[in-house]
């Protein structure tokens, strides 16, 4: 059984990732107002969170600059018209998945870029890949995590060598990534001890990543903050992929550090979050996610029940039960 | 850490009560029509659910009939109607409230009822008027349960007395409530571990009643599944007072009891609760409840803003901070 003190007091490594913009981009293809962006990096540095993801580094070469808004591609410059030169306390974060991203090219030298934090993103089988952006990024001067998806569909023996080889790399953070939001707490507290042992090993920070496909991704972010995981990812309004993530507002809720402050998350959600919701932006729990969940499925087909408005729950279950 | 084995086999003792008419019914006055019951009941025959609520048995005396739906009084022969003589597995229960039921006279011999379970509810300054409760509903032939509410803002040791006094009764099953939603599965973890010492003193079975307010009921829910706890609430959609309660196809995802059948609960769910959400019947999570959750208030200042259609977040913030 956990400490009482644990949930009294706190603990002053632990880092808050706003997300929203990255995994909430994935919801409207990015195509947030920069009058949102603003207000979103102002609300956070009032609130005390201590990185922004502005969204993805994507390669202009995969996707087609004119379907996405400009936070797929994350450039220097769109990110300067919004924070200037960053003189805050908040520092921030893009994005860059293996196989997806330009990253010899796209991603300048830190000391020329607003951007502190990339955060390389991975699958079991691109770990070489991954390795390569996180030298690459480190060299560069950057400070430097990695997210291991899908790790619930993948085996563990993979798993404990690919920490094992990003353990050897320069990364600072190894993110436990719930790309399903089929794990449960108890799970998560024994994928946490597996990270952690290579984490002891290597001198990393860890960091979770989770989704709420079975309103679970707070209470995983909870249990993993009891497990030793620091960084810890959020989005308002819990704003990510179809279920969504871990929300802004419960996290900052829980966590004890006087820097963080509520009052600014709640504000914003009531000025800007609620209203992408009446424009028709949809993310959320809700069955159709639960079931891929549930059944530890990629979130596509769900993500298609919505587009298309069905409303056939227990036809769409018949569906899922029914795919290997 | 939790034992592996827990998350893939299942524990024959645990039973799953359905609270949705009751705690459901907080919401929208009893006012389900009979249809609804009727498949209601249907849908849990068949999903393999234990126990239904049907209701209150509240008094007439204190309550206006005119005000809510049969179900806030559950008459016996209001359930006959909807389950006849039950010749089913499903086992059928209501809720009566210290103070507010005439139980020596609305709650007839076992014999004579449709009624298995009565679930005393009791605040922890009412507890030897709960005992009476218990001890009448016993000697008439029931299974009883008690409900001890709102331990969240009681002290420890006045918890420890209460379940002393209970654990002398004839009551079969202890619940831990978390009425307000404001408690954190690490807190469940130890109020079980409390329970559990009387549980096992005076061969008593434990229960857990949540409330979702930090989107925690689920998570809580299994939680007390890992430390013993076996009589599991939940209600279709989570459909509850303020933010609701464990939702019952989160649950029975988890539950691997082949006896458990999901399907039917998303089938119910896509033809009847879906529809009193079209009709304007609002419950589930939202900002203000996550507030007074946090806050560990009762959530009816929440509820209130909810009615009022409110959706000044940060003003609500400021008053329920400064509420004492």
């Amino acid at each position: 059984m956990k400490e009482i003190v644990s949930l009294m007091d706190y603990r002053s490594s632990i880092k808050v990732v706003d997300a929203t913009l990255r995994d909430g981009g994935l919801v409207n293809d990015f195509h947030f107002t920069d009058e949102f962006v603003r207000a979103l990096y102002e609300a956070n540095i009032r609130a005390g969170v201590d990185y922004m993801e502005m969204g993805y580094k994507a390669s202009r070469e995969m996707f087609d600059e004119s379907k996405f808004g400009k936070w797929k591609f994350c450039d220097d410059d769109a990110i300067r018209e919004i924070v200037g030169d960053n003189d805050t306390g908040l520092k921030i974060a893009v994005m860059a998945d293996v196989g997806r991203c330009n990253y010899k090219k796209d991603i300048v030298s830190r000391s020329e870029s607003p951007i502190d934090l990339i955060r390389v993103a991975t699958y079991l089988n691109t770990i070489p890949a991954a390795a390569d952006m996180i030298e690459d990024a480190k060299k560069k001067g950057y400070e430097v995590s990695c997210n291991i998806m899908a790790i619930s569909s993948g085996q563990e023996s993979d798993l404990r060598v690919a920490l094992d080889i990003l353990g050897k790399t320069s990364v600072d953070v190894f993110y436990i990534v719930d790309s399903y939001g089929s794990l449960y707490p108890e799970q998560i507290a024994r994928i946490a001890d597996t990270y952690m042992e290579f984490a002891g090993k290597y001198g990393k920070k860890l960091g979770i990543h989770a989704h709420n496909n079975q309103q679970l991704a707070f209470a995983n972010t909870i249990e993993a903050v009891g497990d030793g995981v620091d960084w810890l990812d959020a989005t308002y309004s819990g704003m990510g992929r179809g279920a969504g993530n871990c929300a802004m507002e419960l996290l900052l809720g829980f966590l004890r550090n006087p820097k963080y402050n509520n009052f600014y998350v709640i504000q914003f959600i009531e000025n800007y979050m609620n209203q992408l919701k009446e424009d028709g932006v949809v993310w959320g729990f809700d069955l159709q996610y639960m079931m891929t969940g549930l059944l530890n499925q990629h979130p596509r087909t769900a993500i298609q029940f919505t587009k298309e408005r069905r409303k056939d729950y227990s036809e769409f279950y018949k569906e899922v039960v029914a795919q290997d």
